[in-house]
Order: C-alpha cells, then structure tokens, then sequence
C-alpha cells in the first residue's frame, strides 16, 4: 500500500511541477487568459501537461487496481516506470514534438500492463 | 467490490480506446503536434475524448463512494449505463455533433444518481 | 472517512456546476460543437472548468492518502479550503481573469499541504 501511495504522490507532484511550466510559459509569453494558444512553445508545454493528465486519469486507478488484485509492489514498479517515461515524453516533446513517440509508448504500455492486469485480476476475483 | 473495479476497467479502456482514435484522425488529417484544431473530423473525436476524460474524473470517485456508502452492484450497474452512454455519445457526435444530447443526458442522469447516492450515503454514515 | 467522503462529494458538484456553466454559455454564444472558441465570456467559464478538472484530479488523491496517512478530518478541512477557493477562483475569473492569482494560490496551498503531507506519512509509514 505504502509504495503504491508514494508514486502516486511523485506522479501528481511531475504533474504539478508540468502545470507550473505551463504558467511561467505563459507569463513568458504573454498569453493572457483565457487564451491558450498563439505561441509554440506555450502550446508545448501545455500538451505536456494536459496528456500527462488525461494519462494519470488512467493510470492512478488502473495501478491501485493491479495493486490490489495482482500485487502490490509490482504495481508500483510500473507506475514509477510511468512517471520516468513522462521525464523522457516532455524533454522529447519540448524539443521536437514529433520525436515524442517512443516515450509516449513506454508510459502507454505501463498504463496498459496496469490496465489488463486490473481487469484480469478483478474477473478472476469475481469469479471466486 | 469486485463489480466496481470491473466496470471501473471497462470505462478505463472505453477512454484509452477513444485515446487511440484521437491518435489515429490526428494522423488522418495531418494535425501536428502540438496543433490540437484544424480538422472538424479531429475536433469530434478529440472533443469526444476530452468530454468523456471530464465524465470519467467525476464518474469514479462517485460510483465507488456509492459502492460503499449504498450499494456496491447498484453503483456497477449504474457505472455501466454510463459506459454504454458514452458508446452513444460517440456514435452520435461523430456523426452530428447537434444530436449528442440524448447520449449525453443519459450518462449525466447516471452520474447525478451515483453523486446523490454518494453524498446521502456518506452523510447518513456521518451522522451515525 | 465519511468526512473526506462528504467533501469529495462538494468538490465533485461543485465541478458539475462549473461544467453546466459552460454547457450554458455555449448555447448563449452559440457556439456550436465541436468548437470550443469564440467567445471571451465562454472561454472564461470554458478555462475555470478545466483548471478546476485539473486541479481535482490532483487533490482527490492527494487528499485521501493525506487522510489516511496523516489525519482524516485534517484532510477534509484543507478540501473543504479548495472548494471554496474555488468559488472565489471563479468569481474572480469571470469578472476579470488577471485577478484570479489570489483565489489559485490559496487553492494551490491547499493542494500542496494535502500532496505534502501524502508523500511524508506514506514514506514514514513504508519505512516503519
């Protein structure tokens, strides 16, 4: 349990430290709010962040799943697998967004793993 | 318990694979990153994505909280009408985006019965 | 728990609010879906609904495992905080959106205690 809530927390806090660069991006900008686009770089930053979001909104569930109903320790070690494919995704995106791939895919098939092994394991639970 | 954690998957995968087809009309249309407009066919099926990424944030944590402050088959019953909701909300959006709010409204209705649920349950909890 | 319970429930109506608030200037500005630009008044209900999807889907984890962790109605009173950040976030946004730094930051504290406290008492829980 514990290791399962100490890469949450490293998650959310890569997550936080992403949203944080979108703000300085913006103020370094100028792109006042409520807009969100009119500089590349900005709008960098922004995909990073917003499509770390939409993954941790897979991934957090599918992991405590996987922890809870395959094992625990090895859950955690596929979502901080996640977390480092996130650090390599972002330096690869705020280069040159079309090199982002293989990172992507690294967190994808993590978040795949979690997400199979959730199902799997909560059917045959189910199943007694 | 069980229940939960099995609707909980599929309305995980159903996201990951409106993810995929977010991916694949990004690539169909020639919209590269981190260009996220362009394409009315793109828009949809990000549009689509991104709604359901909304739905799912407000989802999860209702249904589990109904799960266990109310009922847990009733909460996995009602999270897979939304499920299949949002199979409609799709079908409907990709075709005209004007005819999604059926789909809509029923997922929405499935929502508003697990967050009632859940607030009436854990404050009777609350008060003993 | 119930009280960590009963503020995730707030914090998730609060979030359908915003949500209607947005359906709501879509149809005043008439703007058609899939688009989701064109109007300064819509953006703004638009970005406070985001940000707030944004920041919930840190808080909510961060917030049960500081609960869990550290001190369950501590937990809930630091939610309870954010939630009503946010009412201020909002009114400060839709009036004019360069004033809202005050009601985030008072929202981010909230949410940096609660992902603080998480990763300190999971890591001292782990280490016995």
């Amino acid at each position: 349990m514990e290791s399962l809530a100490i890469v949450t927390s490293l998650a959310l806090m890569q997550a936080v430290y992403f949203a944080l660069q979108v703000g300085g991006a913006r103020q370094k900008h100028g792109i006042t709010a409520p807009k969100s686009s009119g500089s590349d770089e900005f709008e960098r930053h922004n995909r990073v962040h917003q499509n770390t979001m939409e993954q941790l909104t897979i991934l957090l569930p599918a992991m405590w799943m996987f922890g809870y109903f395959v094992h625990p320790q090895w859950a955690a070690g596929i979502g901080l697998v996640f977390v480092f494919s996130r650090v390599m995704y972002r330096r690869a995106y705020l280069k040159d967004p079309s090199t982002r791939g293989r990172a992507f895919g690294v967190g994808f098939i993590a978040q795949a793993v979690l997400l199979i092994g959730a199902v799997v394991g909560s059917v045959m639970s189910w199943m007694g």
